[in-house]
Parts: structure tokens; C-alpha cells; sequence
């Protein structure tokens, strides 16, 4: 079963505001074994409106419009919605009579054109909605022959997610077959989007009832994968399947399983073997520390660091020589091992991990070029030191360079 | 002139992820006077893309396409932007070359898949993307006989904004007739939407020509103010008494006449009187330096600073007696004091910054609940402590204390 959810309002066509709803409502239809295909947004101009109901009734079975049922001018949610099914709005009359007594209850005299929010689609089903005047309306209807669900539902989130789990929601579940969504979600680490899908298409197409997405951003391949069967087992049992598959061609760039994140399997590793990490970072300024102190309950395995922008912070707390600096530079391999086995030390962690390079858009030589960043992990046993070349601008480059260093500590790990 | 913008790809039709880029787009679409009259998310299924694209170039005149350049097989733009054209894809050879430099340049062999990015819509010209392996393609075409603009930008908003300024938006210039905006954004921390939409309303309201929007997010309130006139000069002079009358209002919250983030005017503050700057960050763990070394050219008044997110570390790092934690606990404003003096000292930074609290979930009690936060900021002359009590889960804590400790260090340098 296929949807489109329409968002009515000309405000989220401004750079300003974006439509949220449609977040929420996809995860409930998703629930229930509906796939949202399609987004619409559009403004408040009747014409465009009725058309995009138009199109969305031609290739979805379910449409789920928000917004464009206030009182004003430019709400014409209801108005389009006729048009398009070339249905007519009557008054109804328990919806005056409600409006009337909200409006009393808040003791302010109820405004003529409120009554606006009284307008009903001829065969709708009107939804009273507790946390506002405009009422839901639900229509099981036919469009060129087909059989099409329309729902109309109030805009702003905090009036459209509970009119629609307290009255769409029980709808939708008498109507639909009972269909079990199950879903995992795998995530691996500095792996290219394309080396990853050369690797694990020929897996994902042989399950061509399991719905597979990569995503890639920031050094990371997010894999999701999600069954709708008529039972949970059975859809479970595939997409368990799937994951299993993938998960073993995915090797060592594999960090999780279930949609963990790297600083949480970081975090969740170094608590297993009762080990803590200390980091010194220069170019990435504090985005390593960021991310693993995002996760509540960090402080069990992370102790901190430093901050070694200057040259003097890299030798007063990161412990690398100032002669080492001179020599080498300050983005060098010699300065990254320093950095970690430094701030281990300094710290005593078990781990030392430190970050120095290049984060442009300038400081770099043809030597050393923006981009180019030295990293080490130290432990008791060993210090490693690793050398990337990242590209593009400035927060790409420490996006990167932060994701890559969080992958050298859980390769440690595991 | 009216436009599309398609976002395309199926993880935006899942409850995770939102098209970001279509806000930039349109606020660069809006000043060539270019209106964003729809957008449409839609998944990687080729029939449902070119049926949207179809859609979109029956009902406007410039249809910007987003995401599925990418080199899998799910990557379906150039594919149906052809069969909605009824046009042909030829492999580029330039491209081709293009691919195996930049594979060269990362020091990793060439996928054979990549080759994909290399295919063009015949009579599409090539957009070289500075910062991804996909192209740009740009298209003055026709569509049942009106000439339309179609234009296959890459997804990764990194990507896709930067092609946009560089390649697509002077093309655009040149085909659109001149237009005169004037814009102005105004910022100011740490008062409430509520708070200053009462201020402002009444100043904002007796200028209906300039287009005034209120933007409120983490301890931020961004006032942009925009007017069309046929002159320059015209516009700019109604934003700008506008924006004077507006500055004068917000008093010492206003911290940007011009748009500049905090953490710019905070750095550029200190370099002003040769100053530098220090932090120590317990519970915003690096935040606050995450976003001061964001900025280009930081190094020159940032030095550094210690994540104090151990005791030990806040003792060793940050200088704080042990016997002080150990008497006030880590979350009170002797700490925090003690914090700031202490990394002011051990770098030789002018000013110290010290933040240490409760980010929450866990951790707190009575006395000190989940969103009590203590800030200090030292100079040579004198040390100052604040308290906030922050509201919401543990991301938004530590959003709002980090903006309040820049602000801290802005107010200082006034």
C-alpha cells in the first residue's frame, strides 16, 4: 500500500521552515505496512493544491494532507480537497456548535470566520481535535474508478500527531490487512558508498522483498533494511537473514548492528574491556570529544583531553616535545604519535588518541597539502600512527578526519 | 518565475532523514526572485522519479533536481530526468577522466561502478563538482513545447550547495532579469522568541515592504529582514533603518548586524584587542571548542583547552585543587571558577572559559538537577561565575550551555 503525504502551507517553501509532521507520520504508516512514496509540499494557492491532490490520488492509494484547515483566508485545504474529488463542502452543524463552545470555554467571543473550520466534505468523517478548532476529516472514497483513503489533518505538530494516533491511526488498522514491519539497521565505517554497494548489491537484490537503503555521509555507510510480511517472524526472520549476509561482506568496516553509533560502540567497547580513552586533538578541534560526550553515560570510559590547537598546548598537555615540533611540524607523524602517547600518559588512560593536519581552507604547502591528517592511537603495547588525505572544505575535512579517528579506536578494540 | 525542487532518494521518505538542501536553494532562488512553488521528496524508483519530474515540468518553469548522482545502483536521476525528456545518456569522456584523476588523487583504484557519474544527459552541459566524484547537470530545454531550466545537483548538502553558488546560480543571473534585494540578518543571544517578538513586533510591524522572519533555535534569535525594490539603493536603505531600529531595541542580546555567527564575533573580538582565549569544558565536552575552531583563522585567538570531563582531568589539566571537587562536588561554582583561573594559567591565555553540569538524562539530584550548569569566565583582572538551569534532554543542555558560555566570553570582551 502506497502514500503520499501532502504538506499544505506556503511558510515551508520559504528557506525557513520545513515540514516535520511528515516524519512522525511516516514512521506510524510505516508500522502498519503503508510505504510513504511520495512528499509534496505546496502553498496556499487553491489551484496548485487541488492539482497536487490530483496527482497524489492518481498514484497512491492513501493521501494524507496536513495543514490549511485554520480559520484564514489562505487555508484551503478543505476547499481543494473537494475540488479534486469534485465532492462539495456542507456546514456541519456539531462542528459550529463545537467551535462555539471552545471559543466560550477560553472565554473570547468566537470570530466569524472561524466558522470556516465548520466546512466538511461531503462523506467525510469528521475527527474532533482535542488540542485545537479545526477538526480532522477522513474520507474512503473513490477516485477515477480506485478506491483512495484522504485524510485531512491539522498542522502544527502538537494538534497533528495525537488527532492522528487517536483517530486515523485505529481507522487505518481495521481497513489494512495486518501487515509486521521489521527493521534493522547496519552502519559501517570509512568505507566508500560505492566500494560498499559493489560489495553487498549482489546480496541485497537477491532479497528483493526486503527493502534495502544505503545512506552515506561523513565517512559512514548506513545501511537500512526493512520487511513488511503478513507476520513480524516471517519478516524478522528476513531481514535477520539479510543483515547476516551483509554483515559478514562487510568485514571489519562493519561497527553496527542495530544502528548504534561509532562513538557508542566506542564507548561500549572500551567499557567491555574495563579500558578508558584520552584524546589530544588539534585540527578537529573538539569534534572527537563531542561526539563521545553526546552519549550519557560517557564518562564511565572517557576521560577527557586536550584542545592542542597552539603548539604550546600540544607540549604542556599533550607532552610532545617542543623540538619535535620544530623538526618535524606541527602536522607530522613524529607530532601525532607524540600527542597520543603523551596524552595517555598525562591522563592515564589506556588509550591515547590524537588528531594533527590540515584543515584548510588554508595553512597547506604542497608538502603538505589542506586535507592532509596524521593520526595515532597509543596503547601500552604500541603506539600506531596512521596518515589521510581528506578532500573539500574546512567542516569536511574534520568531519572526516573525526570519523576516522573514532574507526582507529574501535579497530583497536576489537 | 516559478520552481521545483525534487529531492530524491528513498532514505528521505523514511522517518531519519529530511532534504535540507531544498532551504538553501530556495533562499538563493528567492533573491534572483525565482519562487519555490513546490517541493517533492521522492524515492529511487525510476518510473515514480520521471512521473515526478514529468509532473513538475507541467506546472513550472525550473525544476531543480537534488541527489541520485551518486554511482549505485539506487542513483536514478540522470536516468529519468532522460526518460522524462525523452532523451538520450552518453557516457562523457571528459568525466571518465575526471573519475580516474580524483581516484588517483585519493590513492585508491577506480571503482568500475563510479564510470556511472561519468553518464550526461545529451545536451545537458557538464558541471564540474569540486567536492564529490558526481557532476552537476544543467539543462535549457523544452517540455511540450515551453523552454524549461532542469538542473541534477548532487545530495550531500556539502556538495550540492557549494555547485549551486559556483556553477548554476551566475548561469541563472544571466537568464533572469536583474533584481534588487536588500537583506540584513540580525542575531542575538540568549533571549526568548516570546521575549523579543514583544519588543520587536511593534517596530517590525510599521514596515510592511521588508519581509521581517523571527527565528528562534539554542539560545539563538535570528531576525532576517528582507526587501525587493526596483532600486538598490531603494531596498537597502528600508532594511537597513529597519535594522537600526531593530539593533537599538535588542539592546546588548544583539550580537550580529550582519549575520556573523557568535563564535566569529567572540574570535574576532579577541583578536581586535589582541587577546586570546582558553576553555576548560566538563558537560559541553567540547563544544564550545568544536565550534570556535570551526571557524577559519581560529588559531590566532584560540589556543585551546582541556575536555576536564574526568575529576582528574579537571585537576591536572584545569589546575582545580581535588580537595575543592572533592568539598563542592564538580558541578558547583567553585569549580567552575577554580576551572577557569586554572586553564587561563596553564596556557597563558588572556581569558579563561570553564562550563562544568548536569547534561542529563542521569546524574542528577535535588540540590543539583539534570540542566544546572556553572560558568566561569577569568581574565587578569577578575574572575566571574554564572548558574543557569537549562530545560530538555541531554543535546539540548549542552547546546544551550555552550552558546552561553560564547556569549559569556562576548559580553566580557564588550
Amino acid at each position: 500500500m502506497r502514500s503520499e503525504i501532502i504538506a499544505v502551507g506556503s511558510e515551508m517553501l520559504t528557506p525557513w521552515r520545513q515540514d516535520t509532521n511528515s516524519l512522525a507520520l511516516t514512521e506510524k504508516l510505516n508500522d502498519l505496512g503503508v510505504i510513504v512514496a511520495f512528499k509534496t509540499i505546496v502553498g496556499d494557492r487553491r489551484t496548485d493544491l487541488a492539482d497536487a491532490i490530483r496527482i497524489a490520488l492518481g498514484r497512491v492509494d492513501i493521501v494524507l494532507l496536513t495543514g490549511g484547515l485554520g480559520p484564514t483566508e489562505d487555508d484551503l485545504t478543505r476547499e481543494a480537497v473537494a475540488d479534486a474529488l469534485g465532492l462539495e463542502l456542507r456546514r456541519d452543524h456539531a462542528q459550529v456548535t463545537a467551535l462555539y463552545t471552545r471559543a466560550a470555554s477560553m472565554r473570547i467571543s468566537m470570530p466569524e470566520n472561524n466558522l470556516k473550520q465548520a466546512d466538511v466534505i461531503d462523506t467525510a468523517v469528521v475527527l474532533p481535535n482535542p488540542n485545537g478548532s479545526a477538526p480532522g476529516q477522513w474520507l474512503d472514497t473513490a477516485f477515477n474508478g480506485y478506491r483512495k483513503l484522504v485524510m485531512l489533518l491539522p498542522g502544527p505538530p502538537g494538534e497533528c500527531i495525537p488527532l492522528f494516533d487517536i483517530a486515523y491511526l485505529p481507522r487505518l488498522k481495521e481497513l489494512l490487512p495486518p501487515r509486521h514491519i521489521a527493521k534493522r539497521t547496519l552502519r559501517a565505517a570509512m568505507i566508500l558508498e560505492s566500494q560498499a554497494d559493489k560489495i553487498l548489491a549482489p546480496i541485497y537484490m537477491t532479497y528483493p522483498d526486503v527493502e534495502t537503503t544505503i545512506l552515506a555521509s561523513g565517512g559512514e555507510i548506513q545501511l537500512t533494511l526493512i520487511a513488511a510480511k503478513p507476520a513480524q517472524d516471517a519478516a524478522q526472520k528476513r531481514v535477520d537473514e539479510l543483515a547476516g549476509r551483509l554483515e559478514v561482506a562487510l568485514q571489519d568496516w562493519l561497527f553496527a548492528s542495530d544502528g548504534e553509533s561509532l562513538e557508542e560502540i566506542v564507548l561500549l567497547n572500551l567499557a567491555l574491556r574495563q579500558m578508558t580513552l584520552a584524546v589530544a586533538e588539534s585540527c578537529t578541534g573538539g569534534k572527537i570529544s563531542e561526539r563521545l560526550t553526546s552519549i550519557s553515560g560517557s564518562s564511565r570510559s572517557f576521560v577527557g583531553g586536550a584542545i592542542a590547537y597552539s603548539n604550546n598546548l600540544k607540549t604542556d598537555f599533550a607532552g610532545v616535545p617542543a623540538e619535535v615540533i620544530a623538526r618535524y611540524g606541527a602536522v607530522s607523524v613524529e607530532v601525532a604519535a607524540a600527542m597520543a602517547e603523551g596524552i595517555r600518559k598525562r591522563t592515564g588512560a589506556s588509550i591515547g588518541l590524537s588528531v594533527t593536519g590540515i584543515a584548510g581552507p588554508t595553512g597547506g604547502t604542497d608538502a603538505k597539502p589542506v586535507g592532509l591528517v596524521y593520526f595515532s592511537v597509543a596503547d601500552a603495547q604500541k603506539t600506531e600512527t596512521f596518515e589521510r588525505n581528506f578532500r573539500g572544505p574546512r567542516e569536511r575535512v574534520r568531519t572526516w578526519a573525526a570519523q576516522q579517528a573514532l574507526d582507529l579506536v574501535r579497530r583497536r578494540l576489537m
